[in-house]
């Protein structure tokens, strides 16, 4: 995966899981690849909706449309 | 949602979607949002398994646990 997501910004979404937690490198790391992961399967269906609908431009319509779809 | 992701990588994730695509600003919002509701989704289970197995701190392997089983 392309290591786009920064590892603090997933400390941050990893201790919102519990109040009283600490959180590994490795597993800051496994959520970025997943958090990766889920986003550009979004963005693959997101950019697909805005081609069917005669655009060059993914609107948050299509993000919203695919997320739901999902 | 808390706005821990920045929307620079919003955008380059989003443009993963297709080789040929632009991006709206409210775009990014949204994929924001998807992605850190996913994220405190699973490291809330995440936390559960580390409680789980007798940790206070979140490993990769629970990460990788949660994201298997979703």
């Amino acid at each position: 995966m392309g290591k786009i997501l920064p590892l603090a910004a997933m400390e941050k979404i990893l201790k919102k899981g519990s109040s009283d937690i600490r959180v590994s490198d490795p597993a800051k790391e496994a959520l970025r690849e997943y958090l990766e992961e889920k986003g550009i399967e979004l963005a693959k269906a997101a950019a697909e909706l805005s081609v069917h609908a005669g655009r060059k431009t993914i609107k948050a319509e299509d993000v919203k449309f695919a997320a739901k779809n999902k």
